[in-house]
């Protein structure tokens, strides 16, 4: 790290993580708070037989075999591949079975992603879980003023509120996409704010091989060359164009972060019955074979960078075709697509908080909910879309947004499992208490008082008598409250002005380099 | 099973199942439609290490041993337990290691409870899972006429919205108080109206013995006198007066159900930091000690009876005082709670649908999917409270209702777990379709046209736009439109001419012999 690098680092460690909203957001809840990323204490869940993972596995063999994929519009991608055995016909490549994992092993099965905030540095992979915000949404919604185009105000006010909640461990990417900016110069303004009013890791761009380039340029100028080179401080998250086929924007994206030793994300995006078949041991196959391409390819660009094993199945609502978010089909897909990940020794990104509701309303967090414990349940080290996705991935919602936050609080707790120890178990208090006594005032109950259950800050738990009288206030509104509340008490962290001032520079000479360009 | 039975069965096995309302909600999804309970095809989640459940059963041995359960005010208990070795200390009674355990031998694994429609008897235990509505609400709520009392009217109404739903497959017992009727004769009114306005399994009274066994006798009716014998045709749900004390009025109407050969859900209602401990680990061995001393009861009364091992974890805001539901811990302890019921070799019942929302938002629906998911995870076979709480159980809510049946529905797909096989792998579509085609027309998608996929009647997955010109409409609000509609289209099924006459008869008499008591 060089010294710019390391005083922003120090200047973090002296803050007060999170401002004065994380304070409020954990209080009367010492447990959790503040901790960079969630160890987790409960096993992954594993639903599907040795003998039916084989099956699957040699499905995707079949599939990188004898149909192949296709790297389109990437010559040096595929001058990879020749030199690395695989078999090529035109932009088709083809793998023998064994290869892709043979070509997987110099990948780290774990990593750590730096912060600038050194403290707030998270661990990818085996028993680590982050959290990160929902990512590509071109609209924003929130009660007040109802669905617009996000804006690059949007777009900070999210890492603000991002940046608040203890309950999230990462800054994220394009949280929403800032529509005001010129497409070919917004991730200038992204990867800047994302630096400037957070001081947790984030992702860069991977929509063209030189704002990819920029994006590690910048995370350079915060991190210094030799710190950047040796690790990882900026992930970019890529989609496979599926069925079966790896574009050259995505892959030269990818290529460039590999090539700088920095994550990429590898994802295929398989809405069945579109992108892929409409049943799930099909899709899993596929999404296999796509990932453990996309995934081969770092490290032939670069032996040992590291690499996320990603995955994001979906469903659809087969009358209309209309694609169906947080629906049991990609939950349980993502619990096998855990156990393959697994057996790759790779960390995992799998599904998010998804929904088809246009409302933070019942359906949103029925469906949110169960796709986001799918995402614990699988084992997934890195959840992408942890929070604010509505509208089917379209909008991101302010409100959805705090109630998702809360969410994750709530799966802090539910990842730290149960502790079973003699204070636990908690032997004295049944004798202190007895039978037909109560625990109210026990030195048991007393001494764990401060910690003792999740406290969201959210769900109203009063009787309905007070609550009546409270105004019959409902949970979207007492998200809006809060999200307007968490941003009007937001302070940004400090920024050394050195790198601020570099930043700065940067970001306005490449934006003095080219035209304006809206497509 | 006696003639009347008999007839009533065939009656209810000519009939479609569920009337026109379920064939509608089953629309467009041959799968799972009308299946008389889930056969799961995912393993339960068992999150605790063999030593740490070694731990927590050894802690409720000492409860058990050293301090005991009291019995109260039935006496005939005590005797049983003095008969079978148990230590006794005026009503205090201990039992040494091992004892319990191999009292609970005699207990059925798994057993069927029949429905007066064969076609919809159920399976309890093993891989099987029953939905059966919530149960208790003093209170019920519509989003039209707020929150009141609830009345028989009201009882009748869940009663008929749970027939209409192919997704739940058990009748319940006190879905609502009716607090119209005399607290004396209510058991006989609910009784009769789960067998006149449903054709599936339920529950009967457990507040008095005298009410347990009207409940028995009223199922002799429909079933015949040997038939009840050596069949389970009616449960009854006993909660344990937590911290271990077994009050007269439960042990009495538990042996009154096991006597007659009926199966008891056995279950502690513990509230940690009041009639348990704050720590999850105390909480579950106090509940296992508990649990195994009642369902062990059943087995003195009865040997074989069938009994069910249940299980009511809950939290508490510590701040308020207030109780918690739908919250990380309970969930948690739910799973370990499977783990300890599988080790006992009995039928589990656990959680269920809480939250403590007085609305059908996005707090009820965030809090009830944990809860719901949890008891799937833990591998329960009879949900109770699969739908309908709102208000901390406080009320049952008619939008809530239809809300849970649907995420009922999804987790039929949900158990399903992947399948792999030839077909499922769908390479013949990766074939057809290759690299950047789609799989909209391909043959493997029009093949699986009709079952692909969970589809919600109530989730809007519709374009922002059409779902804005469609009147913004949020999911309590089309909860609202299918509850009406779902009793408007309700059929009863048909019922025997004299059954419905001797069960009449039966409750006019019972209700003759007393003066109504309010108390």
């Amino acid at each position: 790290m060089d010294e710019s690098g390391q005083g922003q680092a120090v200047a973090g460690r002296r803050r007060e993580r999170g401002g004065r909203g994380a304070a409020r957001e954990g209080r009367g809840r010492g447990q959790g708070l503040g901790r960079p990323f969630i160890r987790r204490n409960i096993p992954p869940y594993d639903i599907l037989s040795e003998e039916n993972l084989l099956k699957i596995e040699s499905a995707a063999d079949r599939i990188l075999a004898e149909i192949g994929i296709e790297f389109r519009d990437d010559p040096a991608a595929l001058d990879l591949w020749r030199r690395a055995g695989a078999k090529l016909d035109g932009v088709r490549v083809r793998f023998e079975p064994g290869m892709l994992r043979e070509v997987l092993k110099t990948a780290p099965a774990r990593f750590t992603q730096h912060a600038r905030n050194p403290a707030r540095s998270v661990e990818i992979g085996g028993d680590a879980v982050v959290f990160s915000p929902a990512y590509g949404s071109p609209f924003v919604m929130d009660l007040d003023k109802g669905r617009r185009y996000g804006t690059l105000e949007d777009f900070q006010n999210f890492i603000r509120l991002a940046q608040s909640s203890p309950w999230l461990h990462h800054s994220g990417g394009t949280i929403c996409e800032p529509v005001d900016v010129p497409v070919n110069k917004r991730h200038l303004d992204m990867v800047y704010s994302h630096i400037r009013y957070s001081d947790r890791a984030f992702m860069g761009s991977v929509t063209a091989e030189g704002r990819a380039e920029d994006s590690v340029a910048m995370a350079r100028i915060l991190f210094g060359d030799d710190f950047t080179d040796q690790n990882c401080v900026i992930l970019g998250n890529v989609n496979v164009n599926s069925p079966l086929v790896w574009d050259g924007t995505m892959t030269k994206a990818l290529r460039a972060y590999a090539r700088a030793n920095q994550a990429g994300v590898v994802v295929p995006f398989i809405l069945g019955g579109a992108m892929g078949p409409v049943t799930n041991a099909g899709a899993i196959a596929q999404s296999l074979a796509e990932t453990m391409a996309g995934c081969a390819l770092t490290q032939l660009e670069r032996p040992g960078a590291p690499v996320i094993f990603g995955n994001f199945l979906s469903s659809m609502a087969m009358r209309s075709g209309s694609p169906t978010f947080g629906t049991p089909e990609p939950a349980i897909g993502s619990m096998v697509i855990g156990q393959l990940a697994r057996r790759l020794n790779l960390p995992l990104r799998c599904s998010g908080n998804f929904t088809t509701s246009k409302l933070p309303d019942a359906q949103a967090m029925t469906e949110g909910t169960m796709s986001m414990l799918a995402a614990i349940h699988c084992g997934a080290n890195f959840i992408l879309h942890s929070a604010g996705f509505l509208d089917g991935l379209l909008s991101m919602s302010y409100e959805k947004f705090v109630l998702d936050t809360d969410l994750c609080g709530a799966l802090h707790t539910y990842c730290d499992g149960v502790q079973v120890d003699d204070d636990q178990l908690a032997l004295d208090a049944f004798r202190e208490v007895g039978p037909g006594g109560h625990f109210f005032g026990c030195a048991h109950t007393m001494g764990h008082y401060q910690t003792a259950f999740w406290d969201s800050e959210l769900a109203d738990n009063d009787p309905f008598e007070k609550w009546e009288a409270g105004g019959s206030v409902d949970a979207a509104q007492r998200a809006n409250r809060l999200w307007k509340k968490r941003l009007a008490d937001y302070e940004p962290p400090a920024l050394d002005e050195g790198v601020d001032e570099a930043l700065r520079d940067f970001v306005a000479r490449r934006k003095g380099e080219a035209p304006d360009a809206w497509y």
